[in-house]
């Protein structure tokens, strides 16, 4: 279907990163012409006047069926809300859960402004799968690995992961599969080498967390003689398809080794902040030693939303935090991170509107009190919330249309979220 | 006019801060009943099923008309952002910039779930308090003062508080005149004193700047011999009518002084990010002291908005950062600081939803994906947006209702915004 839209203001992300009024045509699920008036035969127009259009967000880093605990037993520490409530809810997921959740996260997703995301999780990843193809979003899934906590045998524990694969990949342009070793400290060094062989023979993306508490980095040094990311290079898992999720306890001798690799970071940084972490990710480090630099939500049991419009800003204004300095991490490098380097975290081809991209493409009314004045749309990035999102298109389709889905049953998704919540916290 | 809002979730605030079912009856401006099944007379039912209740939030710090600068020169260091930029345009403001940002931010504050707010400002401020009766919104408002910078005399600058508080005290009682001296380094001590003898002669709030920055605290040091809430002490100007905002850079003395006295402090850690001024309020300790806590946003042009909800998430996030731990300062201390503990700084008399106070209320809608499943209303703090934000209720009076304003043409107050930022911008 080709669409046009009319008369927006185009925060194009384009290789200049201009922003230009005009209209965008898409074709055949990808961006033929971008500003100025454009004249096509289309079989749906948008009318976009008064709407600010950017490219859909990517979530780099979450674990989408978690939304099912959001708000779940608050106010723990970490190790009692893992042991007490999480693990023995995570104990009971069904296929419908998962099913329940993956849907829940991504009516949330769309409706802030985000087109794209990039999964790991533990279990009946299939219906994880299946909603991406049934609600039409961007997607880079994956089976997660460990196999040191459950003392299972490296290639078993494999398995779970390259037979996602080879059901799921190239069945549709909008779903990859990724091999995810959860971390380094739940996973043998031998399933790590296996998990990243495979990745490279097939090429897969390579997703994985690392570094996010300084516990973790102290038992990495003291138990293999490396901080977590040396470790990693070591076994040779950082190229350009590697993504880590979190990577902020490091030093700038492992900032430079993403960078060298050509790979990504995932910084999360409100699931950091909830957790208490204590880490803030060196993204100016990071940024100067090459690395691609996206940013996530984590899952909402850590977060509680999958709110990327708010992630950018409190990434933003955490490194203003960081380095005592408003300027280190700018607003373009936000935008950046959320969009073309997420994209090419994933290899999408997608993340701006320019001629050749995919069309993921997001509206947001700046007739909004929030949104006014008008002095540089970029900077709209401090002020926009989900409430502003009107409309997102994927892949040339539209899904969410003046604040209504196009196809997708909001009203039922919620309450069998509702309902697959109970189930699951009820003992 | 009675308003009868039925069959909503209620999250009370009460002494119990008890979350209930059922409806709630407002009578006279104020809240009559609360719970179960109501039955009365009403000239308006509000139909609140799915929805949540909660008390108006309180912003308790904030520098309203300042949002025409929202997104002017991003990425500059505060300096020159100051000298090249904010301070010509506020020389070019008239009375009808003033109006201008005001009904701006009064629509924004109440599309987010503000009911209340603490103002000081420069110039002009008839204006505001006009913005202020026009809309129906709750606000102290205050006239900045400044003698050391503009080298005026104390007395003279005095006057502009104090004609503000003959002209306006009294005239509604949705608008209270405060005190405002700017801060301890561009105000005398001669001023202060003046300002918080008027303010106790008259029963006013007295509503500071004060240890915003580093820098700050070791001018006063090096100055003064005293930190500046000592400082402050010292003029004997720390009572329960005093509402410092900022007080981050501050020592365990200083907080127990606050506490001591029974005085608010007006945390805003949006802007401390973004100003990247390096400090983290100690909330724990003002706690411990008895110190009243409440939060605030801050002008627009150091936020970029008025979304409270927004600033209640970063509050709680940071403070586990500062602490590493997620429970020193809980959910529960955030909705305390959001809504109670704001109205009890400003002096007035709501801030929760329990009989005889007045009603300013919000709703919700919860069948909303970011906000499902309902395990605890009170955890949807950390994902709620102003998108979800559908009615507003204030005085007793509906301002916003199904996500419409009843009596102000927003558009036409968005489109003269606009018009009056352009004009403060042009050169």
């Amino acid at each position: 279907m080709d669409i046009l839209i009319k008369d927006a203001l185009i925060l194009t992300q384009d290789a200049r990163r201009e922003l230009v009024r005009g209209d965008i045509l898409v074709q055949d699920g990808k961006i033929a012409k971008v500003g100025g008036s454009i004249r096509a035969k289309s079989e749906e127009k948008i009318d976009a006047k008064g709407k600010l259009a950017f490219p859909g967000l990517v979530n780099a880093h979450t674990h989408i069926p978690m939304s099912l605990f959001r708000g779940y037993a608050e106010g723990m520490h970490l190790h009692d809300w893992l042991e007490k409530k999480i693990w023995p809810a995570e104990a009971k997921l069904k296929p419908k859960h998962i099913r329940a959740g993956s849907m829940l996260s991504i009516l949330e997703m769309v409706r802030s402004g985000t087109t794209c995301f990039n999964d790991m999780y533990v279990a009946h990843m299939d219906e994880m799968c299946k909603a991406v193809l049934e609600t039409g979003i961007r997607a880079s899934v994956g089976h997660a690995l460990f196999d040191l906590v459950k003392k299972t045998d490296a290639k078993d524990e494999l398995k779970k992961g390259t037979s996602l694969a080879e059901k799921w990949s190239g069945k549709s342009s909008l779903l990859k599969i990724s091999m995810a070793p959860h971390a380094p400290y739940t996973c043998s060094d031998g399933l790590i080498r296996l998990a990243k062989d495979y990745a490279r023979k097939k090429n897969l993306s390579f997703h994985m967390h690392i570094s996010e508490t300084r516990k973790e980095v102290f038992d990495s040094l003291r138990e293999k003689g490396k901080r977590p990311i040396e470790y990693l290079d070591s076994l040779g898992a950082l190229d350009s398809n590697t993504v880590l999720a979190h990577a902020s306890w490091v030093t700038k001798r492992e900032s430079a080794l993403v960078g060298k690799a050509g790979a990504s970071i995932s910084h999360n940084p409100v699931a950091n902040l909830k957790l208490a972490t204590g880490g803030i990710c060196p993204l100016h480090e990071y940024l100067e030693a090459g690395a691609n630099v996206a940013l996530g939500t984590d899952g909402t049991a850590s977060n509680n939303c999958h709110n990327m419009l708010e992630t950018m800003k409190f990434a933003q204004l955490m490194q203003s935090h960081l380095y005592w300095d408003p300027l280190r991490v700018s607003i373009q490098n936000i935008w950046d991170f959320a969009t073309i380097n997420g994209a090419k975290a994933l290899g999408f081809n997608s993340g701006s509107i320019s001629p050749g991209k995919e069309a993921d493409i997001v509206l947001a009314d700046l007739r909004s009190p929030n949104l006014c004045p008008l002095h540089d749309a970029r900077n709209l990035l401090f002020s926009l919330h989900p409430g502003n999102i009107t409309d997102a298109i994927i892949a040339g389709k539209p899904i969410l249309r003046e604040g209504k889905f196009v196809s997708l049953d909001e009203e039922k998704i919620i309450v069998e979220a509702q309902e697959a919540a109970d189930d699951l916290v009820s003992s």
